[in-house]
């Protein structure tokens, strides 16, 4: 109900604040008999962690993820698992600026609205610093998803302020600092940055994230669609202001004659829908985009008022990221995989009987 | 877990198929001490029912709501409300074409894959008839939110095709068959739809929600994010592809100098943030939208399989809307209202005993 | 959240009060592909209607079942099944003896300090009757847990007043108007009621219910365990005061060499345990107890006082049953039912893929 | 839905094994502004802990219990608290006794066939070591209920084997390591525990818990009444087999003029109800009952079978309780605790702007 707990069958319940001792998650139903370890969730949390390049905020924390239940001789039991990352980088600073400011664009002033009372350290626990516990989670669905159903799932980096960015290498996204599948323009985006940079503010970017192997059959049919949970799983990042499946705002301009997938003994003969009808995945890649706000943790100073209400300005200095998108893309990764897992498990709990008439088509093409 | 429950402190449990004998919904959780009674439910339904002007789908449903149970001596009693809307307009038909035929762009295909079974007549739970029920629904939350905290929720078309309309006069919106709040140019929009019409093909549209007097402090701050929920909320509804929050994807191009909302003494000086922050309420304007895809029901054929997987071809005759999003407003209204409702009760659930130690800043400008 | 809705997978939302127009229920997660219609909840609702003997209250209604969403063709199709029963025998009576009365015993002082208001016909939502839509809900689980699982589940009366029954022909429960095992004993039973209604007083009773077929490995280890749930599920039933599960109470008294059911190679040698083991269905026949307390609605005068907080006397005439119990087995199998259809789908929901690697064993006595 | 969280407005998520790395627990929607530190939850932890007197199991463990979130400048924030206590003694023994053999009345065999593996390690999840930090999360709650509403909730031994005691003085049941609320007859106990020990035995208990100061309206009607949610609680405790409220099982016999608990202008003149009626709390005070089995870990060897399904025996040495029992009072009153704060929460979110019109009644007599 305080909304810290995700998914129905496989929930991950969230805790922990950007500046407190730690942060972790319990994951409950996860099936028993997958191996995992650490390192499993390690390799997820070193592609999200900050200070790993220059482009991003140079906060150091080791991420270093500890499984203490749930786990036994080295398979999961069925039984929770609880993974908690100890905060290492707790810097004794000054926040004296901060306490009794609000920073624009911040939650600063919702919380104390809420709450009556905030941890102000580091945004508490509105800092993106809680999304390390997603991505952890989301190593553990991925892993399961991956196992069982062969499906892949991969993020990458669709628009950086002005910079529209194609997909010709999905796989490359990986090897870059910007999760960009354009290799060749990587050096443009350094530029973009270090130009940001010099100018003190930051910028919004998309991310767009694809799964590949979903079978068809997972969703439900009118509130917890898959498409509506997807949508909710990617709003609930931070700095995230909207979110599109398949084809997603380019459908208002388009007539049911172009946008319609046609469907062929082999196959989907496109892929406008995204994967996902009547909230029901069909068999073909699924495709999500989000849109991140621009920071506002920027040191061109800006207007606000403090917790008396006088009006006051606001300059952040200090570690910060100049777009937050950049490390988002294992993030949406996670929070697909654990959405998709979730809709797994609660559809085969209904219909592990189900024997369908037909064989499934073919996916057909990703876009 | 099947999905049909919306909300956790005030939920609505929706049941029915379109063809079926009856659609309704439950509420539970519902404040006692509301007077209502179905003449409030029927405004809304109205204003959504099919058939009311010639640019939309010619079923006639006399849509009555009728109330079973929770309500008594005019006033909810805290009990379940369970609200039954009769299908008068059933008409003995011949469903051979769509039986063994799976509609492009429809749920048909992954109903069948997923349950092995389906209700082929009119889409069955997949069509948007269930959506009447949202809106029942929906019109008892708003009276809640109105007379207990003045919220006031409109709608209206944004655009539709490549026609894009601002918004001059909201309450205008109420005026005109498309919800149109820029109430000159629906002569345009008149004229569009009869070329579609010619055509035999329909189009997509986006629907702006806004709600006024929303307080600071509602939503819960990492999944159960006030914008999570709206989105899902949202991208529950029928044919939405795309959900935004404030400026939503304008956002991948802004920089943060630009994007922040500052705060003055006086409130806040812009609104790009769509009233949203941390995922809870600043106090500004809720500002979201949607993106609604053509419908596929046209009468240009498409290619398609039939349930034994060999080709053949689909082409939709009957009643049938060539925008569904000039109906949509609505529905986007209820679900925004139910969601909002289900956070304030959340909210006070765990806070009612929080006395802010400042007074609420003044929302601002909409935009 | 305001609890009117039983399970996670398989749920069940009630709604209705006693002398409103109708009650009912949605069924939600249904497994598709299940033969159900009217006829089948009929023969349960029969079992627990009143009016049926002379030892129970004389109200008649015709408690007809209506299903009238989620199924198709006669079999479920996966989406909410909608049942509604129409109240027929709502008289147009004087309630004025009531509606500033607090009854003893009864819900209506709660009901007024909790939501302010008060539905007083009748008992509204607090009245027996709307264990009705349970029955009728826990018919369509016993189909589904008889069918696939070979499951048979049975109560009767164990104990009304001093009269302690055994169980010497479970079947014979169903053939007399007390759900009576020892059919030996009907006519003391019988005298025992002629008496209590010519005293105007009423009595308490024991009901048991058996689970048989229920294989290993249903439940949740912590707080979701099968017998807690059946625990919540007994004492949600109105009336209820005491739930056992196996010997329940017994085994304060009992040494651990003595309680403890031992396994052998041809499996368990007894059952004290009642089939389940740290909250987890063993194999054993599922044995569970509720003690009902006797209703206050006698025609000897009590204490209680008005809305105005004064001092005014009770005293309940019309149609009331002398011994609630003698209806609730047919609820208590329902509930139980409705709880083990629920686990069932949550348990392969986590763990469709386990296949565990001894073969289960045989279950033993079912005492 | 795998059951590890209680709780839907203030939630708690148990994780952990018996000798896994630590166990603990994430309680979410806790109200913020609440003074608490590791303190308040030790002094509880230490009523419940082991090796704190000869007449329980010898098993050290520091159960120190360590607050990682949620907690900021010594108050709550409203944002997750997780709570860890580390596994201190998990002596390297030799598990190979245990590892392939089922023990008779554990939870064994059940989870290897549920799950298809196991954590052998002294029971894994199934241990009674959980209980700590429902106790942990409980001393949370104990700690609002009793600052915001004076509620005061208190376990006592009633019966141990054919020991029936009375409650002469409820405070004094945290002076004997019995929990014994008729100090007098500790010696009695005492011989009767020492007798068992000789035996290689165990014998069950019966724990009574009464929580004063409850005000009336908390609970929801139908499914999740607050009674319901009771017998569920402690249902879920470790060996508990049977629960009841108010008189139980004495209802049976009882008759309804003797049973019903009239009312006065100053008061209820009886509480045989145990507190609630129709699900909902009265004001009076709520009495609760469990009754825990026998352990089945004791040195009298019993008939079991292996995980090849042979038969063999198992006899338990080391270190275990002749009657948990006499350790269940504090996880009781933890239960009673959080099930008690939830239902507040969740009253007051659904009902915070209802004023009854009538002043409540005096709770009048506990028993």
């Amino acid at each position: 109900m305080a909304g810290n707990t995700w998914g129905q069958q496989f929930t991950v319940t969230s805790f922990g604040e950007s500046h407190g001792p730690a942060i972790g998650c319990v994951i409950d139903g996860c099936p028993p008999g997958v191996a995992i370890d650490e390192s499993l969730l390690q390799r997820d949390l070193d592609r999200r962690k900050p200070g790993t390049s220059r482009y991003v905020t140079q906060r150091r924390e080791a991420d270093e993820a500890r499984i203490v239940s749930g786990v036994f001789e080295g398979v999961t039991t069925g039984t929770p698992i609880a993974i908690i990352i100890e905060n290492t980088d707790q810097r004794s600073r000054d926040y004296s600026k901060i306490k009794d400011v609000f920073r624009p664009n911040h939650a600063d002033y919702a919380y104390l609205q809420k709450y009556g009372i905030r941890d102000y350290r580091g945004g508490g626990r509105s800092s993106a610093r809680e999304t390390a516990v997603r991505v952890a989670a989301g190593a553990v669905a991925r892993k399961i998803l991956s196992e069982r159903w062969g499906i892949a799932i991969q993020g990458y980096l669709a628009q950086m302020g002005d910079i529209r960015l194609g997909c010709t290498d999905l796989d490359a996204a990986n090897d870059n600092p910007f999760f960009c599948a354009e290799p060749a323009r990587v050096a443009e985006l350094e530029d973009y940055i270090n130009q940001l940079r010099r100018d003190g503010d930051s910028i919004g970017a998309r991310i767009d994230v694809v799964a590949t192997g979903v079978p068809a059959g997972w969703g439900e049919p009118v509130f917890d669609r898959l498409d509506a949970d997807i949508a909710k799983a990617l709003m609930s990042i931070n700095a995230v202001k909207g979110v599109e499946i398949g084809d997603g705002f380019d459908v208002v301009a388009m007539r049911g004659s172009e946008h319609r997938d046609e469907m062929h003994p082999d196959g989907f003969a496109s892929n406008h829908s995204g994967g996902i009808q009547g909230g029901i995945s069909t068999g073909q890649a699924i495709r999500a985009s989000m849109a991140l706000k621009p920071t506002s943790s920027i040191t061109i100073p800006g207007d606000t008022v403090d917790t008396a209400g006088q009006a006051t300005q606001m300059r952040t200095t200090g570690r910060h990221d100049p777009c937050v998108g950049l490390r988002a893309a294992p993030i949406a990764e996670a929070m697909l995989a654990i959405t998709l897992l979730d809709h797994a498990l609660r559809h085969r709990g209904q219909n592990a009987d189900v024997e369908p008439s037909m064989a499934p088509l073919a996916g057909g093409p990703m876009f």
